[in-house]
């Protein structure tokens, strides 16, 4: 699941595009390595809906073949600090999975590529989660997304026909550091992406959230100039 | 998964709810067996939308605790006689996986229904999925039932924190005269639910769908007159 990208060799992938570092990376990289690129991203009612402008330029700049935004209004539910204004965003770390979490996201957001997946023939989906330097997420986990491949293949027609359904985390392993050094490889500038839980409306982060905290610590360990844009 | 109904007790319990015949009986048969039930229906483009009215109605008459419909544009992906104008429902059955299966469907309602249960601290999900007298849906198996309450319960808090997530199909087992028999039993009005794949504007039935025909074969073998309305 991860390691170094399968070449693509054309075929065509579904890659899960929030506007971030991570997911901004995991499309250079499939990109680069042959993989037809059907970018993905959610309106799902996130306090920073800047990150999907970020997505939209991402995409293009990137090299995907197309790119989708689906509204999807997780808010109803409820629960998060990302979604529920009521909710702040905690400015120091906390024990446990923290109130940034989005109930069961990667896995709506995966059961959308897989939808859309099927309906284009393609059978890999591509996703930047990371279990390393991460908020603590459980939907990031490498355990976790194994149960996501193996439901996969038993969702669906494709799988039932012995293609096998993949889902790929090509920086779950990785530090930020890593993940930052890898984006500069790919031709990714961290500063057209955000990453940050309260970006204002021009991006620029807040820098201390906890996903300003990580992204600032991988470019401290990378010894690369952080071109974050803070407010 | 299947059997007779756990005793709710009082639980919460989301009931994914479209407003055919098998997901009422299952509203029907889980209010009945004392849980508390949050309905939830989907707007996705779905060429019967005449179903969600019955789903509204159905919610309040079999005692839902209240229900939410949440759109969610699947068409934008195409690729089903259910979302796609340009292809027609079969009135014929055919062999393998009709073209009326909407990709990922069960996974994608079951993904937001363990959403919404992750934000009202419910841990159970009922489906009312058929694996005897269906369409021969990938996603309506009991192995991939099986696979997505795993994959549930390496997704959410609830899950890692040793609170087991159930994915419950009461029906799964069934045959559709045992389904008609159950949902008498229960208080179902067969005639205030929709089933057919392309049911006119007042609910009728067209009786020839896939759909249609499962359901008339089952008010048959119970022995049971077919109020179901026809046009």
């Amino acid at each position: 699941m991860s390691g170094p990208i399968e070449q693509g060799a054309g075929r065509r992938a579904v890659v899960l595009l929030s506007g971030g570092l991570d997911s901004a990376t995991t499309l250079a990289a499939t990109v680069r390595s042959g993989w037809v690129c059907h970018a993905l991203s959610f309106d799902y009612g996130q306090r920073h809906g800047v990150e999907l402008q970020a997505a939209q330029r991402l995409a293009e700049k990137l090299g995907a073949r197309e790119h989708r935004v689906l509204r999807l209004d997780l808010s109803v539910f409820g629960g998060s600090a990302l979604t529920d204004p009521s909710i702040a965003v905690p400015e120091t770390p906390a024990e446990g999975i923290p109130v940034t979490y989005v109930p069961a996201r990667n896995t709506v957001f995966l059961s959308m590529a897989l939808a859309w997946a099927e309906t284009l023939g393609a059978r890999d989906i591509f996703i930047g989660a990371n279990a390393v330097d991460y908020s603590g997420y459980p939907d990031c986990r490498p355990d976790y997304l194994a149960a996501f491949e193996a439901m996969a293949n038993l969702a669906t027609a494709a799988g039932v026909a012995g293609e096998r359904i993949r889902i790929r985390a090509p920086l779950v392993d990785l530090s930020k550091a890593a993940i930052v050094r890898l984006a500069l490889e790919c031709g990714v500038d961290p500063s057209a992406t955000v990453s940050c839980y309260q970006a204002d409306e021009q991006g620029s982060a807040c820098g201390v959230c906890d996903s300003c905290r990580l992204r600032a610590r991988g470019f401290v360990e990378a010894g690369v100039p952080d071109s974050t844009r803070y407010r």
